[in-house]
């Protein structure tokens, strides 16, 4: 028996959290009412700002709080390289290495005819519109290395090939610190079938 | 980089929830920005919504919506029976097994003289005036066993000496299901000194 409506509401509500159940809910929501109640309100209005600011870069569909984001409007990326990803979060995690100094393009998920996901939900005609322009020279394919991730990748391939680009695929293999003992078959077939000159 | 000012804001409130870093805040931002932004609402609605209402019974000192709580309104619970803990968590917890029929008073915490806690802090005032009046027979400490806990159970007791009651303590030992080989020594000896005859 819960003594709280207000406090059942809350564990509910923080349940669409990923990775909150229904246990760690209850151990929050007791824990900013107890220690917590200004870091509470914070999140609300950090929660608001977000879900109604947050919307879609123009140019790469990435999120953004403006109608481009930071790095389409950044002067030092190159124009040259652009990298295709399906989620703002793998820009993120590309932008954590720190070495890649070019643009992007956020396809927002994969092809997936079965769902009603085809070229025009990820954003494929606006892709190819801005290859056409000519800024870019190489396109960087960094499809997640899953099944819905390679076709989505060989079927941008098919659709530039008319076009004046160097199409490049991200490599996949053993993992750096990872032990061959423990990867799996097909990383590891990968990893053999793309094997590199060791100079 | 993060490119939305907006994520970064959220990701930094997102924080505040305990077991919560700065990966998973990101995760979480995302994946509500992504999918779920009705949902995001909703907790924002449900976070003020308990942040400005939830408030402590006048009664038993636990989270309520009102002035009293759930629980110390329900005239099924038995009167006679009053079970002390440190926190509306454990409320939930003893609620939870289900074989508990009486009324709680939830100290808030524990007594901790170098922090500043001292008996007014936990409401032992309020305890020994509603022990005054009567209507308890049984007085059951349920405050963790840890040193303060244990500090805390036996300054209540001392306490509560002159008044016409049964003081008990929560049993302490092996764990249902816990293997005396794991279990650690103070707890063993524990309950070794706790023993029951075995009928």
């Amino acid at each position: 028996m819960e003594s709280s409506p207000l406090i059942k509401q809350l564990v509910d509500a923080l349940r669409v959290l990923p990775g909150v159940g229904n246990k760690s809910a209850t151990r929050m929501a007791y824990q900013m009412l107890d220690r917590n109640r200004a870091g509470g309100r914070r999140l609300a209005d950090a929660l608001v700002a977000a879900m109604d600011g947050v919307r879609d870069c123009e140019i790469c569909r990435t999120f953004s709080d403006n109608a481009t984001c930071a790095l389409c409007r950044d002067p030092r990326r190159d124009p040259a390289l652009l990298c295709v990803v399906e989620t703002p979060t793998d820009v993120q995690a590309v932008e954590q290495t720190g070495g890649y100094r070019g643009r992007y393009f956020v396809l927002r998920g994969h092809l997936s005819p079965l769902d009603g996901i085809g070229p025009e939900q990820v954003g494929l005609p606006q892709l190819i519109q801005r290859l056409k322009q000519g800024e870019v020279s190489e396109l960087i394919l960094a499809t997640n290395p899953t099944v819905e991730g390679d076709a989505t990748a060989h079927y941008i391939r098919d659709l530039c090939e008319s076009l004046p680009l160097v199409i490049s695929r991200i490599a996949h293999g053993v993992p750096l610190g990872g032990e061959l003992e423990f990867v799996d078959g097909g990383t590891l077939a990968h990893s053999f079938a793309g094997r590199r000159p060791f100079k």
